[in-house]
Formats: C-alpha cells, structure tokens, sequence
C-alpha cells in the first residue's frame, strides 16, 4: 500500500497485515529533517494530524486520551510530582497536560528535533500552547545526552516517543532504562509508551522493556488505553518506581470533579486511573516481568 | 474505497473518513443470502474473517475479546444464570463461552439467517462449535417473533448483532427494549453491543437506547472493550436490569484461576470485568442515562 493515495493517508508498516486509513482533505505540510520525514495533514474526521517517517504521531480528535493518560498515570501514582521530565514530547502535548496537576514546579521537555516543535506551534497550537507555561522549559537535545547531565533531577520522567524505529530506536534499550533510573530522584516513576498489546513486534519490546525494567526497579507494571488513530486502538505505557509505596492501582493524588471540569479533563479520571491497569488475560500472561 | 480491492479489504462505511484494512489471501466464499451479502475471508494477520453487508463481525485473530467479554459481563453479573438466551449470534461464538459459566442449564441461540450458521460451521469451526454443546440450543427465527412466545424465560439475554443497518435494525429500536425486558425473569440482565463510544453516530445509539433502558430497567451502564478488528479498536455494551442487588463493577460470580485457564479464557477476569465499566470521561458525560 502506498500511504498517501486517492485522498487517502494509510498506516501499514507498524500492524502487519493491517493498517488504518485516514482520509485526507489537505496535506498541509511536507519535509524531511535532519532526522525524519515530517507530515501535517488535515483529515476529514480527525482533524489535524503529525505524521513522523509515515508514523500517525496525534491527531486532533483523539490526542487528549494519549496526553491526558501518559501524563497523570504516573503523576498521579506519585505522593509528590514537583520535577517533571518529557524525553520526546516535542508536540507539547504532555507538557500542557502535566502542568495541570497542582503539585507540578517544572516540566523540562526535551526533544531532539527542533522541526517538530516548529511545525507543532504552527499546525498544532492546540497542543503547542503547552510550551508556553512558565513552569515549562523547552531544551532542543538529545534525550540521553539531557540525562547524562541530570542525574537525581526528577520525580516523573515520561518518555513520550515514536515507535521504536529511527531517531527513538535508542529509546527502547536497556541501556535507556539505566539512564532513566539514574536521572531519577529516589522513589520516582518512569513512563514509556510500549505499543499495542495486539501487535507481536510490540510485545516483543514489551517483553525486553519489562525486564530492563524489573533488573533496574523493584515495581514494574503495563496500562493500556484506547486510542483510534493508533494501530488496533490501544497504546500500552510501562511504568516503573523503586518506591514500594507506590500502588499504581490506586491514584496517591485524586483530581476532584471540579478540578476535572476546570482542566477540561476528556479522558483520564481517578476511576479510569485504576481501571487501565487492569490488561486482558493473554496480555499478562506473555509479559512475566510484571509484578504489580 | 472500494471494499476489495488489491489484496486488502477496507471497511470504511461504519468509521466516517477512517477505514480498518486487513490484508487478503483468500476469499475463500461470498454469497448473498436473504438476509444479507456473507463473505469469508483468508486474511494474513487476523486469520478467517466473517464479513456481513461489508462490516467485519469477527476475526480468527480477536473474537475471543468480543465473546468472552459480552458473555461473562452479564453472566457474572447475575447470582444465577441459568438461562440464557442469545439474539443472533450465528457464528457459534457467544454460546461456547456462555456454556463455561457453571450455572448455566441452557443457552437459546436465534439466528435469523441461516446461511451464517451454515457457513460459520463450514469456515469458522473454532467458533460455530459452540452449537454442539448438549446445553445449546438453536433456533432458526426472528428474534422479536421468539421472545413474543417466551415471556419471562430468561435470566440473560445477549443481543449479538451486527450493526444497526439491515437485518439488525429492528434490534436497536425502543420496542426491542420492551419486548426484552417481557422474556427476561424477574431480576434478569440484559446485554446488547452499541458500537464504539468513539464514532458519532454510535453515540446516538447509545444515547438513544440508554434512554430507552433507563425507562424499563432501574439500572443501566455501559461497558467497553479492546478489539483490533472494530472500528476504532473499542466495542462498547449496553447492560440493565431491574435487580437493584446486581453490581456490575463487582463479579457475582468470579471464576478462579483454575477455572480460567481450563476454559482457557483469553480476555476475560473478574478484575478486567470490573474495569470495563470505567469509561473514558466523555462517553460518560454525553450519555447521560448510565446510572450505575
């Protein structure tokens, strides 16, 4: 399948055998960057979407569910959430979503390719807006360079990245997991999109990811949430804490319902918060290392 | 788009300006029957695939989501299933789960159309086995016509349909809530698939029929589920009852470990039972008449 044909965006290479299809009204914007092929389009149904290297990133009818919960499932797992760390984000997306949990001091993003930022605060200005919170602070570098630097720096580190192909393929290794559990302050969390559970190839980064995991951290744990512009409509997060304290099934900070309304919450709830955690049998049972 | 059309198949009519695709090796049928254009397919990743009026009803791959989950909700929700009727349902699938339930003496399957039942034994063994069981009964019929002659029969009744288009559009109508609520026993539960909360125009379904049920039921909630195979990967169901003991977050009935794996149960727990009621915020807040 050729992914742009016939007014049609199609999705193929990351669900073997399947792919989504969006249809398009316009491509707004076209380029490779230094580091991938960058696409704006404006669809029919789903307003606005970021594709990277062929890859649907966000789009404007859905992003909310994705932002909303790789954010405050680890925030609000958190007793504490003052220092936040986004390596990748560079829609903003999650740094205008995490500012709004009321114990957040700063949000640092780190995003390897500026263009991203750029066009984002062009075409995306509904997720962009997150860039300008004075608690937010945009640094244009490489994500594992960034945490050399910062060893102990963070209660939260969200690693809000593509598939693992290209710029990102050093996001999912073992080495990575190291390196977030250094730039960890004690007792902090890490999230990492994993993929579908659907998908073998994801599974199979579930699995490895897991272990790295379990090998670096004493609680290790999968939620999965729906999502329709990813492929099978659902995207897993791994998260991770030495902090036995931590139940990542029962949220440490609860938004009230007039926080929810005031924050425009769309998707994420404390109910919702517990219920993620909860994956189909098949999935459990072919990812050992989780333990919580 | 057409439907079939250089190796793939594409359902586009279902997800306004989105369409799944599932790579084909093999039509392996396709015949019109009275009810409805049939196709069986050979795909590459989801294995056979059912295909009725051009909407995928299920897939090799993935119906083990769909019919353990619209089964063993309302199944464990009730103290005492033991008599179970199914609307629609040719495909065999829901009546093999259904019979795993311990409680169960009886499951009535009625299925309008005949040739789906024919051709689901013919391509789809692994779930049309569930008519063999000495428990399963079926019956070629109307649905509307059988619950006329059954009042008050029922301790579950699962309306498996497709979706609100042809044969099926008589199911998603106020009369059929009525004539359900007449074939169910007193304290009885209904469960009926509602599309994705995703898509608009199964909003209004869901809207409309939960409004209908919260006239005839005193409790009423909605339920969703991952499944790769459906429009935006969710499948939502609509479940009431008058029985003001029943709480649906919490398994009546809760099969132990050995139970699921002798059953060799894919999807389903007592603790993804009890998650599936916690939807994302704004399904909740557009339909208004979940109550529970």
């Amino acid at each position: 399948m050729d992914h742009l044909q016939q007014g049609w965006f199609t999705e193929s290479d990351t669900w073997p055998g399947a792919g989504l299809s969006l249809q398009v009204e316009e491509v707004l914007h076209k380029e490779k960057s230094s580091y991938q092929d960058i696409m704006i389009l404006q669809t029919k149904s789903f307003g606005k979407a970021l594709i990277l290297d062929n890859i649907i990133q966000c789009t404007e009818f859905d992003e909310f569910s994705y932002q909303e919960m790789i954010s405050f499932l680890p925030l609000c797992s958190h007793p504490n959430p003052e220092r936040i760390l986004v390596v990748g984000g560079g829609d903003g997306g999650v740094a205008r979503e995490a500012v709004k949990h009321p114990k957040v001091l700063s949000v640092d993003v780190v995003e390897i390719d500026e263009r991203v930022v750029k066009l984002s605060e062009q075409y995306l200005p509904f997720m962009a807006c997150g860039f300008k919170h004075d608690k937010v602070t945009l640094h244009i570098e490489d994500g594992f360079e960034f945490m050399k630097n910062n060893a102990q720096q963070f209660d939260i580190i969200i690693t809000d990245s593509s598939d693992p192909v290209g710029p990102n393929e050093s996001l999912f290794q073992k080495t990575y997991i190291e390196s977030l559990k250094r730039s960890l302050k004690p007792g902090g969390i890490i999230c990492s999109q994993v993929g579908s559970i659907w998908i073998k190839e994801d599974q199979d980064t579930m699995i490895r990811l897991s272990k790295d995991c379990s090998a670096n951290f004493k609680k290790v744990t999968l939620a999965t949430i729906s999502i329709p512009s990813y492929p099978t409509g659902n995207i897993s997060f791994i998260l991770a804490t030495d902090n036995e304290l931590v139940n990542f099934k029962v949220p440490a900070y609860s938004f009230t319902l007039e926080e929810m309304n005031k924050h425009k919450l769309k998707h994420y709830s404390p109910d919702l918060h517990s219920a993620s955690f909860s994956i189909p049998r098949f999935a459990r049972m072919i990812i050992p290392h989780i333990n919580c």
